[in-house]
């Protein structure tokens, strides 16, 4: 016999079986109902694309170090998706002339990274997108950023357990040009130096700023100006803030968000307001969102200029987060109804009693052998069947089955027409639910 | 500037807009709610799986032409899962121990191979598989064939629109060992030609025969064999029957399938019975539905013996069908109702506004620019909205807000807290539903 595979999944990917997945989908379900109701309309795309969308416009780590490229046998040289921002501008660009914009879009779709895995990061993720695209109007960042509170509140977290950190390029520019006064050429290093600040001793951040040819004096200079939070925007000039699709969002939403002059994001495309979403309990150092505003989301594919904003949400930190603050949900429970044929002869019966279950909106199987009763009822409860319907030969005769309730353990033999309503009843009872109707036991987020 | 890169999806992938998605998750959402109604557990797993557990198990063209691989950085071949079974056989080998038996489970994963696309086949595509993992039982065939009538009647297609095609892997054996006198070894060449038989023309099939060292008299015998329907079960060994988990199927469930001895089935691992389903109508030659039974699903995994039977669906031929039977949904409407602010001013009195149309159950966009309100007007209604809100200041400084019909054109000033319960009636009529509560106009599906 040769030898056996291993059963564990690729390094940095996941299995859910049932009890984890319906976990998970009880959690994208609960945002998708979300970002619905706010009229974001859901698409998916491929996973495979060109390689050279990432390599143009996502940033040099992501394209260098961190793709899954490939190539096919026509030759043709692919990668799979690492983030979704290529593909949907890809999208948008190809039908611009049919959409209406502003267009709300959301998806939900797996991205590989080849990333060394830790707490916070996988090679596969699942991701929600969510985007505007088509319009400059500061709007579109309040919305977005109401959208991320009513995200949280529907997983049950108050607002003291995270925080929207909201930063704007236009006052990151400005701040460095103006106030810091790092030539044109040096903002992007020096942005890049910011984003790792928080990571950063202070001697190494001092060694990286001279290295950049920052004098002792612009460092300085740089550091207070980080600190400074909102007092800095009295210090830029009024040209940037009137650029700045953020001063809008502080101006009329100041509750909802932190103005962090130390958000920067990595991707390139961004070009106005970034920000990043954070637990505030140190166990889970990673951001839970990110995302940012590009004024040109497309130009790798049309001439058209389409503005944007747009925020990421994994399902890596996003769990984390809620299990550290005891929102996680339990899984859902895997079945409603058992129906269980007393003799081997009675299996068509009791697919027939299974179908009025069924109707009566059960979720319900048929036992596939027949075991001795007492163990197949053990083995239908573990599997979360709440109520048992046994199908004996007198009693099929007469017309009846036998409705028990395995919480109870009381049983009533009825007329098979009321096996599904009795069953139903003692369901509801089971899960606490009041009313009728279909899909009483129904894994939430199925889909 | 440089050149512009091309928008359209790589070959044999598809985008799915908005449009396109609501009718793909609508179709899929049916098929979920029946097969949870059977008690079956959805899971998922990831894409990328070692190459070598497909080269071992799915057959040699899958392996060899069409599974698209590549090599980490860190040097292991990988692969994108071709296909389901091998991922969650190694999922039930890794957690046996923890599981019960038989397990229902079904997931909706993308595959990926390397095909020529072509009608009803595409390089990515999205796959229902539904199985029944750890039992012998022919009364998981049963409900599997069950099942699968409450998938089609569930999409609106009556039985005379598809066909369940079924064989049994132990009678086609029999068949050719006990009938034809065709020798082990030639079992399996045979048994491939068999498959390509009704896409032959005869004098090839009659040299491939030939080729494979088959008599003229075994290929006479071979071919009125698998014309011969049902009464070929009258000629087969009791022995090989008994064995056989479809000749109960036969027995009980006469009504439900198509026995046809044409029917093999390209993956090596089926061991038992074997069926497709097919669309009536020419226009769709390929298979909608595939499946079969395996004895020994996990052996590349572990040493322990589950066997199983479990069937995929993909959504490539599926919706050729429905589009031939004009079963296909319509694109869900995309939002409900739009808020307008008609000042400024009134954008954060329009977002209090659509929170409340949002807590009536409406999916809800606020404009996030300020445009002529007749160009809005049609701008929220060809986005599928059928109410609009008109946030006016002079309204506004009574606590009132205008609700305007967008079909019937009618409008009325309501106090703000009514707006939310006027805009739904408004929206339930429109779109003919009767009953009040959450979700009105949800996608259906979403998830």
């Amino acid at each position: 016999m040769s030898e056996l595979l291993p059963t564990a999944p690729y390094r940095g990917t996941r299995d859910f079986l049932p009890a984890d997945y319906s976990v998970r989908e009880q959690v994208f379900h609960r945002l998708y109902e979300v970002i619905e109701s706010f009229g974001y309309q859901r698409y998916d795309g491929p996973i495979l694309e060109s390689a050279e969308i990432y390599e143009a416009k996502s940033g040099r780590e992501l394209a260098d170090q961190q793709l899954y490229t490939l190539v096919d046998r026509g030759g043709r040289r692919l990668a799979l998706r690492p983030e979704m921002t290529p593909s949907v501008a890809r999208m948008i660009a190809g039908h611009a002339g049919e959409l209406t914009f502003p267009a709300r879009w959301y998806t939900n779709v797996n991205c590989h990274r080849y990333e060394r895995p830790q707490r916070g990061r996988l090679r596969e993720h699942w991701q929600i997108n969510v985007d505007v695209f088509g319009t400059e109007s500061a709007q579109a960042e309040i919305e977005l950023v109401e959208l991320v509170h009513a995200m949280f509140a529907a997983l049950g977290a108050s607002t003291d357990m995270w925080r929207l950190r909201i930063n704007d390029r236009v006052l990151l520019e400005s701040m460095l040009v103006d106030l810091v006064k790092v030539a044109p050429e040096q903002v992007k290093p020096v942005s890049k130096l910011i984003d790792r600040w928080e990571k950063l001793p202070a001697d190494r951040l001092a060694e990286d700023a001279a290295g950049l040819g920052l004098s002792d004096g612009q460092f300085e200079r740089l550091g207070s100006a980080l600190r400074s939070g909102l007092a800095l925007l009295d210090e830029l000039p009024a040209e940037a803030k009137a650029r700045s699709t953020l001063v809008p969002v502080l101006e009329q939403v100041p509750e909802l968000v932190s103005y962090d002059p130390l958000i920067v994001r990595g991707l390139d495309y961004y070009t106005g307001t970034v920000f990043e979403i954070f637990d505030t309990d140190p166990a889970n150092p990673r951001a839970l969102f990110g995302g940012g505003r590009y004024a040109d989301l497309a130009g790798l594919f049309t001439t058209q200029k389409i503005p944007g904003i747009g925020f990421a949400c994994g399902d890596v930190t996003l769990p984390d987060f809620l299990a550290t603050h005891g929102l996680l949900p339990a899984a859902a429970p895997e079945v409603d109804a058992a129906v269980l044929p007393l003799a081997g002869d009675l299996f068509g019966p009791a697919r027939s009693v299974a179908a009025g279950l069924r109707a009566a909106g059960l979720r319900t199987t048929v036992s596939l052998e027949q075991r001795k009763l007492g163990k197949e009822l053990t083995r239908v409860a573990r599997a979360g069947a709440l109520v048992a319907v046994l199908v004996g030969a007198e009693d099929w005769a007469r017309g009846e089955v036998t409705v028990r309730d395995l919480g109870g353990r009381d049983q009533v033999t009825v007329p098979v027409a009321e096996a599904g309503p009795a069953a139903a009843r003692i369901v509801r009872a089971g899960r606490g639910i009041g009313s009728a109707g279909r899909g009483i036991g129904s894994t939430a987020g199925a889909g």
